[in-house]
């Protein structure tokens, strides 16, 4: 059967990303819609699929159909690939489904050798042009496809800079170049013992292995961890006839996007130089000009780019990230895609975008990256603390937000400081694929070279993370481990300041505050509310934390822990005699200390969340978290509990579990002490009656931890209900009330149908679910999972996106099985799992009424929830 | 509605236990069939149930459905209730369902009043007997239904022997009982505020709630929980005609079995007491004569007794427990029900009555309860142990067996103690239903009083313990915690002997050896086996496990664990190398110093089981057990290991974990370190290329525990399989393996399609399947699974019977849709329930191919495996 492993650029269009790559779909779609694009083919992501289940060996059968192709390319370039005239020089450069920016290899200038470099030279009239492509070529094959150190090859450069006394590149003469590709030439057949290869289709083959070995380079691998993306889906390779921007000055390249991926202002933004080649503008070794200035160095060009680059932003009804180069006054295109912005200008952009009617509501809320909205949740520095401060530098803001740290001048470092529990900033005079763990960790990032679309700056805008690029003035010593910025000297461990928004560094912690929603996020939030299907609610402890979430948007809280209540200083004590009681007398009599603390408690949160539900969950955790671990505290405690030491070792020793997860806690606390369950049903009604009384509405859910069975479910709801009605005769008053259930144990799952019969609500908690689905322990997992992750045994952590396999289908299964009990049953996840936009397209899909989640949180699961409907629809 | 409470023993029969008890429906059918029972009716279980739910009240409609039977009762015998001449007396007798011996409560000689106690005397020309009969009434209705406490009325009677110089109560002269009578109803008075109840009805009604109300006592709900028993069913109560076998010489009363209730021998065996009351005989005040002196006491009735006796065997086609009075001269039953007997009496009396045609061999297995086999697994006393010891008592061979233990006095005591971890002999004059708990914990029972059917034999031949009662020369001091046998003292805590099978006992511990399995032992298995589709595997880790199980009929290894091999001493210095190490090279030299010794495991396994099964699981337990808790030891073994303290206690430190059972261990520890996997693998193959070298037959299966995804499971599957391959090509050799996995957490279950894609067979392991899927960790629920079944949450403890509910759903689940997969997936169950009939019963019924269980257990599998293949069918 044959299978079609190359595409003309002619052949294919935007569609076909999952064969061609991003790049290679983009190239031909560029074609078809008749822009100027180089000529070129694409070898699919098949291809490199098949390369390596053939044991990293490149099949005839894909080798012939690439030689068959370049023919053709031959024949409508009119150019000779190794021709002796006119000949036919290429790229070849990587190009995965999914952007993976800088993370695989490029290879240049394919097609010269010694008798190729002397045509182009004289077809060129600029020898000195043609040896320069030479010795780049050689030095980028040296490195990519064979793995000889760069550096060798750079310091070859400079001692002959040295020598000649020229201070930079460009006054490299004819002849040094002339004899650096000599040189180089040396240095490759020292460490592979062959000639440098003079055949271009050899060298051609040489450069698509080593594009598709790239693929799983070290770099690539973490990032698509990192990103989420399949490890199975392969590189295409795009050859593509070379254009020059380094041909002199009327030549140049630049990356644009059409609009400011920074802000999402509509205005295209970009940067250039003149003169070069592509790789040094993103590389970040020369700070590049505004695209505005191309406006006055080459007006034509710039009015045909901007033509070209509204024409490619309405053709793609989204915002384009453009690479061009300009050969002798002539204008290239050689790669669009969708452009990566920050969640403020995506919001902007998508809401821009429907306002011109580019696109629809539904496009633009599934445009936006739920989970990027946590970057704007991130805290500003305060007005006062930024009127009071003197920056020490300025650089361009390159991804926005406010961060403070400690200051690190390597990855590693950083990486390891923050691991260690720091806030830690990264300064590097620039960063470089290697760097992506330590950026990752780092709280905000400085570079002193670079622009707005350098390694850095990409990176940092991907990550959500705060980063001010190319701080000119600043002098990073990256060896010795400080920076100076004017009179200021800041060394490895001091604490910076960075604001990605303005891009000023200040010395010292600046004050933050938080952020406010508004304008474009607060119309995608509108319009995510219209679209929606699942509600959305709180995990929230405290009335800050609902207000907060109120603020957000939240619908109700969808699970009010108590346990953090008992905590506080002066209840602790009282919880402690509780548990050391050896009656029920005076255990009651500890927890009737408790209970007007705990109706203040419930009042307040009442009061914040006047109309709208609050699920409190009963007491969860095991007593023995209640007391003291250390010997000393032990002592103290002791006393103030007016009991022995020895009688306080012996109760903790009774309480001590091996598997406190699974041990005495949840509803089992309350069918070993019912009086606990009484405090707190008494605690929450009473709450309830007052907060009526006081004027507010209230809808309080009860929720009943780690239900297992029918009768656990209803002995507990039993002393509740009998309590319950206890304080309505007291209270002369009465309110409506739920009385629901936690799904978190498998059992509980298994036999939804039964415990629906009891339950009038059922909240899962998927992380406990998760923990007794999975047999992982979370406190003890951390110790194997990543081995887990390394090995490609789980593509995520189950913690942060639920398991649809093992742990959702349970979840589906209990919903349904519990309406069949009860068909109004109303079903939320309250777990971590309620905030995670992949979850909640699960949670969608199998029909559950609402999700719970962090305050922060909230917003993006409105927004999920909102892509889940869409999506689901 | 009407609903029928009250049945005429004319009425009803056999088949009718549900609603008229099992004491009502053997009246019932006794009557049917013509046998001389006194007259009667019984009140249904469902008025008992209507009783509770109606608040503790007998209904209107209850009652006057008793009292229009109780008229046709009148009718039947010619007596009035309360009559003036001729007056109808009767007794009140609990009976459920599933016969509960002695744990509800009885009242005799309802009716009789001042009036009726003189028309008796006149009538019987006994004034003594009726006036016996009447201080028996009176004592009775206000111990039993009022509570009043029995030794009140003992210590009165006592007063009036010390007195008068009386030895026995039978010297209490017709006065004296008189005047008892009076004293009597003032002791009532006192503690009722009231009257004693002269009117019949009232006592009659009192009588019926007494006996509801035992229904609920607490040793009756402490019996049924120990016998799973439900707690719903409720008793009937029999209202039945008094007839007196205390009414002089030619009075008695006795009870009876069809065959030995001990041996199982075909020939009636009994023993009864003239001139007295049934009491008299259940309560094992007086010691009873054998059955046999009947024949020469009283030939006709003897004969007559024999007649009836061998037609209610032929009619129930089962041996008989029967209750039986002389009334002057005249044989009456009273009840009959299948007889307790041990587990020897139950293979033999079924062997027995296939042989007679009786019954069939389907009925023959269904018959016998699978638990109960592993009474005849108990050890016996060696015999060389025997000829050199000397009995220091003999009493009856109640219930046979052999234990040695520590002697205490009371059941508290006794119950203490062995739930501290002693063996433990409870010692009394005579048991009492009060006592069951603390007979339940001990090894053996002796008791002075009391013959074969005294409450002590029976209760102990129902739970299978040895029991030696009725040691008459012997003197218990319970007070002064003592007894006296001859001129031996026994003291509290001192260890004695008892041998059940020969009612000898011995002071000091004998020794003892295994028990065999032949006669009507083999025969049932051999019938087993033919009927039962399960096949019956072990959990051996030692040969000589192995070969316990193969004698008792095994069929293979289901689980043959590998970490006690490595605990054991000149391996676990190896292991902690192993652990310690930080190089997988140092950590792979320890593990090939391990490789020879557990080929050598293997090898003598394989061998053993020689053509059979045998599944071997990789090593599971997280790595921390293997290394030492207490600093003592720490400073041995890091000396031994060559490594610093400090360094070993880092290594404790950082393997420890929160919740061990959901943590590294399992094929998660493959995952990390799979040199470890790799060298069980090698050992498992290598030893069973030996064995097959050697001449045995090899069917070698490799386990992998705990897989929770498809691509861990295959991670693990493909080490194993590389390093077999590897020594199928040392070894130029290769045999057959199969590679599977075992299902333990809930993920597995419920992506049991995938699995089984890789797995060629499943093993259930349902102890960790139960913690998981409850969230009950083993090591803790014992802190609150007693309040769990105490407030009936639970009826029944998870890891003893599996929970078909939540569990077993989830196993049938997944044999369901591993099927799919693979449709001869092999599936078994090598947790403990594999063992307890229950389990097997469920597992058979969703088809499962093996359970697996410990060699003790195998013949109790044997037979469940068949019944539940019956009852399955």
């Amino acid at each position: 059967m044959y299978k079609k492993y190359v595409y003309d650029f002619t052949q294919g269009d935007a569609d076909m990303k999952d064969l061609l790559g991003g790049k290679g779909a983009g190239l031909a779609e560029m074609t078809k819609i008749g822009m100027p694009v180089p000529r070129g083919i694409t070898i699919t992501t098949q291809a490199c699929m098949d390369y390596y289940s053939n044991g990293e060996v490149i099949s005839d059968e894909i080798r012939d159909q690439i030689f068959e192709y370049l023919k053709n390319l031959e024949k409508v370039t009119g150019k000779t690939f190794g021709g002796n005239k006119n000949p036919l020089l290429v790229s070849a450069r990587s190009g995965a489904k999914i952007s993976m920016p800088g993370m695989m290899d490029t290879i240049l200038n394919l097609g010269l050798n010694p008798v190729t470099v002397e045509v182009l030279a004289k077809e060129t009239g600029n020898r000195r042009f043609a040896y320069d492509s030479y010795r780049r070529f050689i030095m980028m094959l040296s490195d990519v496809a064979i793995g000889i150190d760069r550096n060798l090859f750079e310091d070859e450069m400079d001692k002959i800079k040295a020598e000649k006394g020229y201070s930079n590149d460009i006054d490299m003469k004819e002849d040094d170049l002339i004899r650096l590709c000599k040189i180089y030439k040396d240095i490759y057949k020292e460490h592979t013992g062959n000639d440098f290869p003079d055949d271009p289709k050899e060298q051609l083959m040489i450069a698509v292995k080593a594009v598709f070995k790239s693929w799983n380079n070290h770099r690539a691998i973490s990032y698509r961890k990192l990103n989420n993306i399949p490890h199975d889906i392969g590189t295409a390779v795009n050859i593509q006839e070379m254009v020059y921007g380094n041909m002199g000055d009327d030549s140049g390249t630049g990356v644009a996007f059409t609009r400011n991926p920074a802000t999402g202002e509509k205005k295209v933004f970009g940067e250039y130089l003149i003169n070069a080649q592509g790789e040094d503008v993103v590389a970040g070794i020369r700070t590049p000009s505004p695209l505005e200035q191309l406006k006055t160095d080459m007006p034509e060009i710039y009015d045909q780019f901007i033509k070209y680059a509204n024409m490619l932003e309405n053709h793609f009804k989204d915002m384009q990230d453009i690479e061009f180069t300009i050969e002798k006054g002539k204008l290239f295109f050689l790669q669009t895609r969708s452009g990566k912005r920050t969640a403020t200008a995506a919001l902007r952009a998508a809401v821009d975008m429907v306002k011109e009617g580019l696109i629809d509501k539904k496009t633009a809320i599934m445009r936006i990256q739920a989970d990027s909205l946590t970057q704007l949740m991130y805290p500003a520095f305060s007005k006062t603390a930024l009127d009071n401060a003197t920056p020490i530098t300025k650089g361009l803001p390159a991804s926005p937000g406010a961060a403070s740290g400690r200051v690190y001048f390597s990855a590693e470092e950083a990486k390891e400081h923050a691991e260690a529990g720091e806030e830690v900033i990264l300064v590097r005079k620039d960063t470089s694929p290697e760097d992506i763990d330590g950026m990752n960790k780092a709280k905000g990032i400085v570079t002193s070279h670079g622009g707005m679309t350098s390694h850095a700056a990409v990176v940092a805008r991907g990550m959500g993370k705060c980063c001010v690029a190319g701080c000119e003035q600043m002098n990073v010593n990256e060896a010795e481990k400080y920076f100076e910025a004017g009179a200021v000297k800041i060394y490895e461990g001091d604490y910076i300041s960075v604001n990605g928004t303005t891009g000023l560094v200040y010395k010292g912690i600046l004050e933050k505050e938080e952020a406010n929603m508004s304008g474009a996020f607060k119309t995608i939030m509108e319009w995510s509310d219209e679209y929606r299907r699942l509600k959305v609610r709180t995990n929230a402890d405290t009335p800050t934390d609902a207000r907060v979430a109120l603020n957000f948007g939240a619908e109700g809280i969808g699970l009010c822990r108590t346990e953090h209540m008992f905590f506080k200083p002066e209840r602790i004590l009282e919880m402690r005699k509780m548990i050391c009681s050896d009656s029920i007398k005076s255990r009651k009599e500890a927890l009737s200390n408790i209970l007007p603390m705990q109706i203040k408690d419930f009042e307040a949160m009442f009061k914040v969340m006047n109309g709208k539900n609050v699920t409190i969950r009963l007491l969860d955790p095991p007593l023995h978290e209640f007391l003291p671990k250390e010997q000393s505290d032990i002592k103290i405690i002791a006393k103030e509990l007016g009991i022995s030491e020895d009688s306080l070792r012996a109760r903790i020793d009774e309480l001590h579990e091996f598997n406190p997860m699974l041990g005495h806690r949840g509803c089992r606390l309350s069918v070993t002490y019912p009086e606990i369950a009484q405090m707190q049903a008494r605690a929450i009604i009473t709450a309830a009656i007052n907060a009526k009384r006081y004027g507010a509405k209230v809808m309080p859910e009860i929720m009943i931890p780690l239900a297992g069975s029918k009768k656990e479910l209803d002995y507990v709801m039993e002393v509740i209900k009998q309590e319950i009605k206890k304080v309505f005769e007291q209270e002369n008053e009465s309110i409506e009330y739920m009385l629901g259930t936690m799904i978190e144990v498998p059992r509980a799952a298994l036999i939804s149908k039964e415990l629906a019969k009891s339950a009038e609500f059922f909240s899962y908690g998927t992380n406990d679910l998760t923990q007794m689905t999975y047999g992982f322990s979370r406190d003890d997992a951390g110790k194997f999972i990543n081995d887990y992750i390394d090995k490609n045994i789980l593509e995520c952590d189950p913690f942060s996106s639920v398991d649809q396999e093992g742990v959702g289908r349970l979840v589906k299964l209990s919903k349904e099985e519990g309406k069949l009990s009860r068909p109004d049953l109303h079903c939320g996840v309250c777990g971590e799992h309620g905030g995670d936009p992949r979850s909640i397209y699960f949670f969608d899909s199998i029909g559950l009424d609402y999700v719970s989640c962090s305050p922060y949180r909230v917003p993006v699961a409105r927004l999920a929830a909102a892509q889940a409907s869409i999506k689901n629809a």
